[in-house]
């Protein structure tokens, strides 16, 4: 291997890191476990030592290494490469997270948040491959997003681009974590989906999933799934309405960026076919009739390992264009 | 003047010509009436032979117009420079306009469209001078709109994209044009403002707006905010209605290309600041808490000019950056 880039995925718990040849093929990689309470300085070293480490197993070393990337949870001064905060990681306060790296491996290193690391990830190696216009929603607790535009990240003006389910499709609808009302993270996400349901059985509709909620305590996205393919009426009721704001969504950023492809990443999509099939026949339902529209609605391919690739791939993108 | 460029603005039912000097200032203008059914050829003669005639008052030629810009209605294949369709045009269908009015000059031509015209002449001489990421909001008939990401037009995969005005904000509400529901444009352009109060009249509901109606046919836009000022009940309960849909479309921009200035502009706006703050405030009421925002919402500043003034500068920094 002649040429190598890092990927440094910063999650909630531990960092993944990834060592990748020069066409982006994985060679290895490795998660480590990070306390909340961690130092940055701390963290920096464990990072480096670990990068050094699965490179030795390699036989290689920091030397075949032409960039870093990192996708990581918190918010950033993206110009400056700082971390602003992060609920995850306590210590970390306007912490200069890009130089500090750069330094310990020295080598170039590009960081972004880890929303945008895993657009870029499906963009340059997964569902987006080919398009210059995409737009990644993933689904979990939230519902994060990235947006790429004529071949590039959208930051916005104070990178805080691209924050999409936090768009309001219901005004004065449900109360989202944000503090807004409507948002779509509100009414779409897995945590939402789920919580509907909950609420619904606990308001007293008639469910196979009151069952679940006397057993568990909680109803999650997946049982929710789980009981449509039972053919629960609630479940389909929750889940078309999941779907519904989901094509809203895929209309309004439409309208926004025109992305050539819009790709659902995130645990909820391991429902299927029966979440895609009825976020594409809501759009159609929804979208205007002034043109036809071929944008295309897919799942994400890349899995767990998105936030890795996403981060050696900007690295190498930020590097061939000779922007670091 | 050493350097001109002209700027074109095609509309509806006539042709508006600037001659500006290299900083842009605008030193002659015409405009001149089109029909409908004009030819593609005669429409690109009309415009050469008025460039020169204007020129020639300056004791200038085309020797010194270093490009021209056009802005215009209608459909666009932007890449080639086409104009596909324009329901004010009926001849042109598919019409190399770019290509034929460069030939024509003998300098080189960018078209775009007018809304995205507009919203460049604002952010390269009006009101986003400064900042590098803005959008336009056009309130007239529908809502048009531009964005400026990192200091370039958005255009999209299809050269569609930035019809903000499209974005659904109340799913199953009012129908658009368009064939969509709940589209903003359907709740908040200065006709649909218009629309609403007249529905409310013909509903039964109360309010000075009814003389209008019966004198004059119709309740336009104007008649509402007029009727608001003068304190009537109907017309606030429209106005904040319109404001609020406004308000809604600011937040969800806002989550997209975080824009550092949201400017709107359009005949509404001689509403004046009773529209504006009223949008401000139902902006600050609906946007999350999770960290203050500090983009600024403003009016336009370079009125009727705006479609000229953004095409002569659209030219100028195609031609700057050398891409034409």
């Amino acid at each position: 291997m002649t040429k190598a880039y890092v990927g440094i995925d910063i999650g909630g718990t531990n960092v993944k890191i990834g060592i990748f040849d020069g066409e982006l093929e994985l060679a290895s990689k490795t998660s480590v476990p990070v306390e909340a309470d961690i130092e940055p300085e701390a963290m920096v070293d464990l990072i480096g030592d670990t990068i050094e480490k699965i490179l030795a197993e390699k036989e290689m070393s920091l030397d075949a290494v032409e960039a870093a990337g990192v996708g990581s949870t918190g918010q950033f001064n993206l110009t400056k490469g700082f971390m602003i905060s992060n609920p995850n990681l306590t210590k970390f306060q306007n912490v200069p997270l890009r130089d500090m790296l750069s330094k310990r491996l020295g080598k170039p290193t590009v960081v972004d948040n880890d929303g945008n690391a895993a657009c870029w990830g499906e963009y340059a190696l997964g569902a987006g491959k080919g398009v210059s216009e995409m737009i990644l929603f993933t689904l979990g607790t939230g519902i994060g997003s990235g947006v790429v535009c004529r071949g590039e990240l959208l930051h916005g003006c104070g990178d805080n681009a691209a924050e999409l389910g936090h768009m309001i499709i219901y005004p004065d609808g449900r109360l989202c974590g944000c503090g807004q009302h409507g948002c779509v993270e509100a009414h779409a996400s897995a945590k939402s989906t789920g919580r509907k349901a909950q609420e619904a059985v606990e308001a007293g509709e008639q469910s196979s999933l009151t069952k679940v909620l006397e057993e568990n305590g909680a109803i999650t996205c997946k049982d929710v799934y789980d009981h449509l393919k039972a053919g629960d009426e609630l479940a389909k009721k929750v889940t078309d309405d999941t779907a519904k704001a989901l094509a809203i969504l895929c209309v309004n950023v439409l309208h926004a960026t025109e992305p050539e492809r819009i790709v659902f990443a995130g645990g909820m999509i391991a429902a299927g076919d029966v979440l895609l099939n009825k976020i594409k026949e809501y759009f159609n339902e929804h979208i205007w009739k002034m043109k036809k529209e071929t944008v295309e609605i897919c799942f994400a391919v890349l899995g767990g390992d998105a936030g890795i690739i996403g981060a050696a791939a900007l690295a190498k993108h930020e590097k061939d264009l000779g922007r670091m």
